[in-house]
């Protein structure tokens, strides 16, 4: 193998496949990128965990096609180091790889391309496209809710499913729940309900956020298949069902307050402050037009804010917690949020208005 | 205790005072920041971890004159979150401190002022004034080289001294050394040596960024105090004998090497890429006007970049700690580096010239 490549056009590309490689693994071959010469014209990269793995092809001027694998996060730590605008070459012979740019020359020990694990796809029978954009939300206004506890593994990920002729996405981890609703695109009638776990959704939103236009999405029951552009990222699902989340949305509460998400986020901020780290409890006194947050901590005093809101029903004091509940706010983008209540025990609805894609459910906390 | 003053200005304070104290404190009154509101219209605030102490006066319009203590980093976190552009309210009585800002409103725990301990700094004999910028020269110009070595507690700070009609600023962790040597100002004829720790390097630091004009420097052998403006820095000194480390810079090292720094810091950086973590260690071959760099890792493969130099004596290699080489070439300003090399295990000389006022010698290590 023998390529010349622009450094700005190997790091760009060597970015988005090294992170996902693990910094440690036990099996060595994990911690290597794989890189193909073809003589199309184009250099081929390639990392992989065994649960995710992306692909990617950049254009390299190839003197002979060939491939090996090289340490993912060494050589891409050469390549940001190597002096911006410079041509780097890159050789394979006889169990290393010899990296020449300018006066630098490296030679990187190598592992066999053929012992590289590839994630076989089998057959996708789903595909639609989605616009980066839409992807680009769903993700945002969901991942924060994903689970990170192993023992409900079910729970990290994000859920995705097709039903009333929507595209539905959810996120829950037993105390919020974050859902997005987009209109069903063509070619995903049919499909499997998946659940995609947390790594995949983090290295495609970073990939995301250099894309336009739109997504291939292929999927099949246990894998997911995402199309960007120059670059392929494919990933197992998670084996486990996901809970009726619908039957914690609350569709009977009958309190409806209104205010403003920044004043509000602001405010909770604030007062949280002193809360004690465990608990991060914040509780909010709604009264006709104002709601009172306050914070009282055994150690440090005690805090509390008033705001202006629109409110009419029966007054009702009612606990978050308080990182949850900014979570919630910070998605928020409109001038107003609407907050459900129903009591101080029940499940609060918020969401920007009944037209958005995205609602939010948030447990309460005894305050 | 009843006063007002600026958000911003308060939270600039703050933001010194509060960088003293110690995220955890077995002594409940070290974790707090003294305020003291004074009928001159000044709001005091003091800081202490017992060793090193901030005193720091800004305008306030005071009601009523007073003094309490409030946890320091929660009450900087408060303000910090406070709106932009607010006036801050802070009223003590009876066990509490509140404060109010717009519809925000805390109450704070408090700890009587009478058991904040304040650092007796007795006499302090030697007064000189040095310029900010000269202050900030010496300390980033050696700070680097400060041990973190517990057990030689000697080594854990800034040495400095006067002789030869000159200050001059040492520190040292064994393996690397720096000094920096600038006219003794007038006042500091005759005074003690004294090494200052290095927290209260690193607080002088970042006060002396805001700084211009000239610091008033007052120490005894014990005590050190430093008046920046508005603010007064006082701390213990390390009790102990700095080493005579003007016998480990060489004299008779008659090999000079001259390369631009850029280059040369730029190439080590990059074969050090593949160095192991633990030594870190870097080959320098010299020939004529030419330096090879290399590096050869058992795991990652070999590194190797040529440097155009300037060099006439008989060739030498020797090998280098990547990152300490790194840390002085940081420090070099011009375009020329000096290298004054002896033999592959003595001590070399590093500085930019005859006339800079800084000096380096970096050991060698086997290669």
């Amino acid at each position: 193998m023998k390529a010349t490549i622009e450094r700005a056009t190997l790091l760009k590309s060597l970015g988005h496949v090294q992170s996902v490689v693990e910094r440690r693994n036990t099996i060595p071959i994990l911690s290597n990128v794989l890189m193909e010469a073809r003589d199309d014209g184009s250099l081929r990269l390639m990392a992989t965990d065994l649960d995710l793995q992306v692909d990617e092809s950049v254009p390299a001027q190839v003197a002979q096609a060939g491939a090996t694998t090289v340490p993912a996060h060494t050589f891409f730590d050469i390549v940001r180091k190597l002096p911006e605008g410079s041509q780097v070459e890159l050789t394979a012979a006889e169990g290393k790889m010899q990296v020449v740019a300018g006066r630098s020359r490296f030679n990187l020990s190598t592992l066999p391309r053929d012992d590289f694990p590839v994630i076989a796809e089998g057959e996708l029978p789903t595909r639609f496209e989605l616009p980066a954009a839409t992807l680009r939300q769903i993700i945002d206004k969901t991942r924060f809710a994903i689970s990170s506890e192993e023992t409900r593994y079910y729970l990290m990920g994000i859920f995705v499913h097709v039903a009333d002729d929507k595209l539905k996405a959810a996120a829950t981890d037993g105390h919020r729940l974050a859902r997005v609703t987009v209109d069903r695109p063509d070619g995903a009638e049919g499909m499997p309900d998946v659940i995609i776990p947390k790594k995949c959704v983090g290295e495609l939103r970073k990939l995301l956020d250099e894309v336009e236009g739109t997504v291939e999405v292929s999927l099949s029951a246990t894998k997911i298949r995402f199309g960007l552009g120059s670059a392929i990222l494919t990933s197992k699902l998670i084996d486990g069902t996901f809970p009726d989340y619908n039957r914690v949305i609350p569709t009977a509460n009958d309190k409806l307050l209104k205010l403003d998400p920044k004043s509000f986020s602001a405010g909770v901020d604030r007062v949280a402050t002193i809360a004690s780290e465990k608990t991060r409890a914040v509780k909010m006194a709604v009264d006709r037009d104002k709601v009172t947050l306050s914070v009282t901590s055994p150690e440090s005093g005690t805090a509390t804010e008033e705001l202006a809101a629109d409110y009419g029903s029966d007054n009702i004091e009612i606990g978050f917690n308080a990182r949850y509940l900014l979570d919630i706010l910070h998605e928020i983008e409109g001038d107003t949020v609407e907050v459900h209540l129903a009591d101080a025990a029940a499940p609060t609805l918020l969401r920007e208005n009944d037209n958005s894609p995205a609602l939010y459910v948030l447990m309460p906390m005894r305050v």
